[in-house]
């Protein structure tokens, strides 16, 4: 991490030659083409009235005194001994009336803002996971080398946009404090926003208290300019834990970010059908993403959806699966419906990252496109269903993230591209390596992956014959290489590490 | 081959347990959502004019004198010392009149038709690998054995509709008979369509006529009622060789399927730029149209599409690239312009059973379905740019058309799949493994894979920690123990064989 470090990354970076891992510019990306309709305009109604009739009649159980208030000044019907609550249409039209279709998230770097809402698409990596694994060294539970060197992947690698909430959990730290020492892996490792954690109150604030101190914000200035966001799990079928609640609560009333997440599982913590599914994801989520509003009007909030199915022979979660990606193209119609950005995910239960891995996160994140993600959540590294964050996976991962960026540039169709005197000039049976026309455009005309090998059966024997997942060994430990530490003012450090003493020393043993 | 060994395989079928590979039924699989736009209707008229361009001033080498005649007695320019033909844009509409938006080959099982057209598609075995691979045995040239065994996979497996030319090349025969092998394996090994081999007339005639043979039809019947559907790969840019030119014409004649291709790799044998690669594609596959129209108004015709880049560093052909993927989904605009059926392919260029394998078939695999394809070509076995066909792809590939499959079957949303009579009675935080709303639906509600794992990690490992390329040796041997040859007539297996030995007679050492 220091300064001497840092200069020699950055020469290597403007010098680079044909050895440095070839990746796309850091970009914005818009998804061109329409979303994808998978419900008719009347099966999108029928599950909205279906979610509807479940917030009004069976209502959802907030474990938080604080929200049940909250609920009851705004006139729902309150049973403070079940903590059920039960809003009416009228409520959740209200309350929407004053979420924004579109806002934006900006870390220390500004050149990093993630813009969520509209076509824009956005990558993060994945987070939860308790174990990480890669090829050498084997599955381990995460400690913080580990995170901070998939943190330093993520920083490395410019498709990806934002950090998940703890890519893995470094178990030697003790778990109430821990929270502040990966928020400042990613404030000193990365310029990119990042997820907090949403356990509790203070998990929040400490998070949007750091990244404040890294803008150089006071809370109130980063409540009009947010910079942080979070996830809220709901504990489907519709209960908001305390913790989660609490989180949530904190999140909107410092004008940060929310991604309101049902985890309906088909079949285990939701309906076995792909509609009844649905409509339990959308009245959960509408629920969670009213109470931001009833917190601070205008606070900016996403409709997530992770609905996905289990083996109903193990009750093991599946992700990946034509129901997963069916679940994240039809999520987007609601979410859009509803006017509001749209965090989906794609997912693999592979334990391996294999072909299984490949094709069910490749499958998942089709849905994730067409659906019009704004927000593709656990794009990179996810293993084993979520337990696990795979370095070779990630490396995996960022090549098929780059697929679909690329996939997303529009044909363009004009005279020069449609190259009719090209085609003239070029003898039958000929060919264009030698045209004019492909010389000028041949450096840059495809798209170069990183990852893949396209070299013949022979040439690739002797090159060792690595499949797909050695040679991701190989490239993460060279993106390890290639990082590049961003610069970080010595003052807003010092900042950072004063606030985590007074923290730590106030949290003590008890909770944060 | 023999009826005591059918006999025990389909006794074995009737009473499979719970341990035979699970897998979809046979059935026609519709595509129910609108094909993917990634041209707009001006962006595709400019490609149409770039290639009407084409057609009108640089023309097509056609080394036939044959079709030279038919194209000049048809009207067109004809220089018989350059063998190049221009057709003007009204030879194309008028030959466009009597193709056929859609039409049905019908193998000797009229229960294994394929119908070609509209929103139906269909997914064949790869055809045209000199190479088999499999973890066990390695790689090596093809044999018939090898032959035989994937065209066994492919009638065991219901998602492939059809077979491909040559699964492999059966080396150890004279290459000047050996087509007729292999339509004899196909036809008593399996009961669905196959290819063709288009190289000049005799192997197409070959074809249609053992066909005719297997099915008790007379060629007439036959033209009536198309068995069988051949490839025709343009020598791109801008030539037919003489023996694809007859092979088309023969087809034609007789009334059987074809499937124009132009082979357009983007930088090496068409231009640089999509547009450009389209704009070539289609002039070449319009021109090919045009030629079975001239033989026969009306014979069975697709369009076909192949259009991928080359790694401009080495030239080597890549599939399943993002400019893989657009043109797979442009190229189906362009082929419901001209109302014709349309074949397309996925494809891979990795030399291994691998992540990249599943990642870059995956990714052209949507670009088919999202393109509407009628045929996906090659859709399982494609292995190393198609120089192998591949025991374990060929496993990966049928799970992932399987999951195409099940992803194209569309929504339900009714009062009974809203389920919200269940929701209401499942408590908040409870499950509905037990709910009768489940219990009802659970054994059929979700896509249940074949070869995806979806154990924990741990009960991964207990089980060897077989990776997913592991487990498709295991399953390709599993079903081709499972394999049940379907039943022929002895009288049509010795007019068959009576064919064959007849027909090698006369060939002798020449050409057939």
């Amino acid at each position: 991490m220091s300064e001497p470090r840092r200069k020699r990354g950055a020469e290597r970076t403007s010098n680079r030659g044909p050895a440095a891992i070839p990746q796309l510019p850091r970009r914005r990306v818009e998804n061109p083409y329409p979303p994808m309709a998978l419900l008719s305009a009347d099966q999108i109604e029928a599950i909205h009235q279906a979610s509807m009739h479940i917030l009004e009649n069976f209502g959802i159980e907030v474990m938080s005194p604080r929200a049940l208030s909250l609920f009851e000044r705004a006139g729902a019907k309150v049973d403070h001994g079940s903590m059920n609550v039960r809003v009416d249409r009228g409520m959740v039209e209200e309350a929407l009336k004053s979420t924004r279709p579109a806002y934006t998230l900006t870390p220390r770097n500004p050149d990093n803002a993630v813009h969520l809402g509209g076509s824009t698409i956005n990558f993060t990596l994945v987070a939860g996971p308790p174990n990480v694994h890669d090829m050498e060294r084997g599955r381990r539970a995460g400690n913080l080398d580990d995170y901070s060197d998939l943190v330093r992947l993520a920083q490395h690698f410019n498709c990806i946009h934002m950090l998940g909430n703890q890519v893995c959990a470094p178990i030697e730290l003790p778990a109430n404090t821990r929270h502040m020492d990966t928020y400042f892996a990613n404030l000193a490792l990365t310029d990119k926003c990042f997820h907090v954690s949403a356990i509790g109150r203070g998990r929040a604030l400490d998070g949007i208290e750091m990244m404040a101190i890294a803008r150089g914000l006071t809370l109130d200035q980063m409540a009009q300019d947010p910079g942080v966001t979070t996830i809220i799990s709901v504990n489907s079928p519709r209960r908001f834990d305390e913790m989660m609640a609490e989180g949530l609560m904190t999140m909107a009333e410092y004008g940060q970010s929310v991604a309101v997440t049902p985890f309906t599982l088909m079949g285990a913590m939701s309906p076995v059908t792909l509609a009844g599914a649905l409509a339990q994801q959308n009245a959960e989520a509408l629920f969670g993403i009213v109470l931001t509003q009833l917190v601070r009007p205008g606070a900016p909030v996403m409709y997530g959806a992770f609905t996905s199915n289990v083996d109903m022979k193990s009750g093991a979660p599946a992700f990946g699966t034509p129901e997963n990606t069916k679940a994240n193209i039809a999520s987007g119609q609601l979410a859009r419906r509803y006017n509001l950005p749209y965090r989906t995910t794609p997912g693999s239960a592979s334990n391996a990252a294999d072909a299984q891995g490949a094709y069910e996160t490749m499958m998942a994140l089709w849905g994730a496109v067409l659906g019009h993600g704004n927000l593709v959540y656990h794009a990179a590294g996810w293993q084993e269903g979520g337990l696990t964050a795979s370095f070779e996976k990630l490396i995996i991962d960022v090549e098929m993230i780059q697929h679909m960026m690329e996939f997303l540039r529009p044909i363009a169709v004009d005279e020069a591209e449609l190259a009719v005197e090209a085609l003239g000039a070029v003898p039958t049976g000929g060919h264009f390596f030698g045209e004019p026309h492909t010389l000028e455009r041949y450096a840059t005309a495809f798209y170069q992956p990183m990852l893949s090998n396209w070299q013949n059966y022979e040439a690739w024997q002797e090159a060792g014959a690595l499949d797909t997942t050695a040679r991701a060994t190989r490239l993460w430990k060279k993106a390890l290489e290639e990082y590049v530490q961003p610069v970080m003012d010595p003052a807003v450090r010092e900042a950072l590490e004063a606030y985590m003493a007074r923290r730590k020393e106030a949290i003590g043993q008890g909770e944060p």
